[in-house]
């Protein structure tokens, strides 16, 4: 049986390029005893993915040249020769980038595609919802009446932090990359104010302007001069959840900013980095907490969805151009 | 009665020097019913000074041009015609740099100078040690076992975190800027390693030798190149607790560095900015718990006195050559 999986074919130097994936064309074996076979089905891309295809140290092992990326992957059980699998099941599960791979079935949870879309659970209801609501849950904690800002507000976490500071009473304002996610994020995420940075000259005064009463908690999923101009906004006791650096992923040389310790001593500002699995114990209460939002109708996800396995690298190197709005997945049919 | 008085005689630019300061003598009046005549004993220079100097928004107002700067002092009790004070009582508080003043005993404290010296309430027992204390207990946490590192590790604030990090069971790493004062650490603080950070060519390899178990906290009373050293060694978790930027109080422009939050992503670190007023609540337990560990002799503090009411502006200037060892306190006969 014939098969096509993408590997790492070079570490990417700045933002990573079609060339720096290979696809290759195995052969398959056939299953043995407690094996079964998995046909993928929808493929999650994530930022966090580039620091793996780094050598550097980072909070996941680096992924091998020459060998299969992996990332969530939601897949159809084909064939089974492990009892807890039937074909026709659905699983999730760190997974490579190939249209079939056999697995024994360890790290697998399967999904219920009935209560929700079998993409929800790469999106709201897995890792990227999760990773919201800790996040602001865990460090931002946001009171009734602060003052919420969201970075990359329109991205798959960032969409739905700000629906979360809103469930929790909070102003909630969003920056983003263009005038149509702006529009979204107002529309359809319920942000009070959102800006877009490619066409705002002044960020520093803008935000100050949309945050009349200072920042309390800034979720950040960026990083760079977009964080700068937002902590000369916070107010004395603000968080700062940092989530992502997304605009310095892709920097060679190590990124160069002002000193934010003398604003940190100043205001006494908590400021905590995180991953979401820091929280693993807590998943079960997030997941509970996260549906009954999806289904009361107070929490809304957007994904933008990708047709094709070929896509994969595409849309994992979009997203660096901001081409995603809400959660970027790509299906394979 | 003449007496003599510090005013602010021009905001600083850059490192602070003697001609910010003016130095006028003036006629007090008598007392008036309620008040009492201070005559200043010890005065308590420190860095946090410095940005009361400018007038830029800080935790504290700044001080006004030409009027009196104040800071901790001990002073005596001369004349009284309140019922709560005697001649002969000493008390500690926020009172102006002038020899003699009046005060109607507002926010003073009497202290007993046969329990602690006098200076000691200005150091150990006073801000100096509470904002060690917990700086390093509420967001340092260090566990037994854990390492440690102190900048400006000779400094006030430092040689007492060094030696409360080690009662905790801590590996204990100090950064000064001399041999003397490395050498003080090692032998007077308890530090298991102290580092010279002027004679040290490759600091972030430095720490890494004198943390082989890399840095679980970091207790930041300098920042700038120093921190930026340290950041790079933190392990996952890590805790950095910022208590003041000395190395660029004095910076003209906005300082610029390299981005910490890549960093503070990856290891899920967590940095808190404070000053000792956030925990004010707590001071009586603090205090209670320096006093015990002063009183047994687990907790040395080492004071640099200058004398003279003259100097009170060359031991605040000489705070930033590190001139001094210890708290930098001046005594005024």
């Amino acid at each position: 049986m014939s098969n096509r999986t993408i590997l790492l074919n070079s570490r990417p130097v700045g933002m990573p390029t079609a060339n720096d994936f290979k696809f290759v064309e195995q052969e398959l074996a056939g299953i043995q005893p407690g094996e079964i076979l998995l046909k993928t089905r929808y493929v999650s891309v994530d930022p966090y993915l580039r620091g793996r295809m780094s050598d550097a140290k980072s909070y996941v092992a680096p992924f091998e040249l020459d060998k299969p990326i992996n990332s969530g992957v939601v897949a159809e059980v084909i064939e089974s020769q492990n009892d807890q699998y039937s074909p026709g099941d659905w699983v999730i599960g760190a997974l490579d980038w190939s249209e079939m791979q056999i697995s024994n079935g360890k790290g697998l949870n399967k999904i219920d595609t009935q209560l929700a879309s079998p993409s929800a659970y790469l999106g709201v209801l897995g890792m990227t919802g999760l990773t919201a609501y800790f996040g602001l849950g865990e460090i931002g904690r946001p009171k009734e009446g602060e003052t919420v800002v969201v970075s990359g507000a329109a991205g798959a976490v960032g969409s739905i932090v700000g629906q979360i500071a809103k469930i929790k009473g909070a102003r909630v304002i969003g920056i983003a990359g263009n005038d149509e996610k702006v529009q979204l994020l107002k529309s359809e995420f319920g942000y009070d104010e959102a800006i877009n940075y490619n066409s705002t000259e002044d960020m520093p005064a803008a935000i100050a302007a949309a945050a009349p009463n200072g920042v309390d908690v800034y979720f950040d999923n960026v990083g760079g001069e977009i964080s700068d101009a937002v902590y000369i906004n916070l107010n004395k006791f603000g968080r700062i959840a940092v989530c992502g650096s997304i605009a310095v992923y892709n920097e060679t040389e190590r990124p160069v900013g002002p000193r934010i310790e003398p604003i940190i001593v100043k205001n006494s500002i908590l400021m905590q980095g995180f991953i979401v699995s820091n929280y693993a114990e807590k998943f079960p209460e997030g997941v509970q907490q996260l549906s009954q939002w999806v289904n009361n109708g107070s929490l809304k996800h957007v994904e933008t969805i990708i047709e094709g396995f070929d896509n994969i690298p595409k849309a994992f190197i979009d997203l660096f151009s901001g081409a995603n709005k809400g959660k970027m997945i790509v299906k394979v049919d």
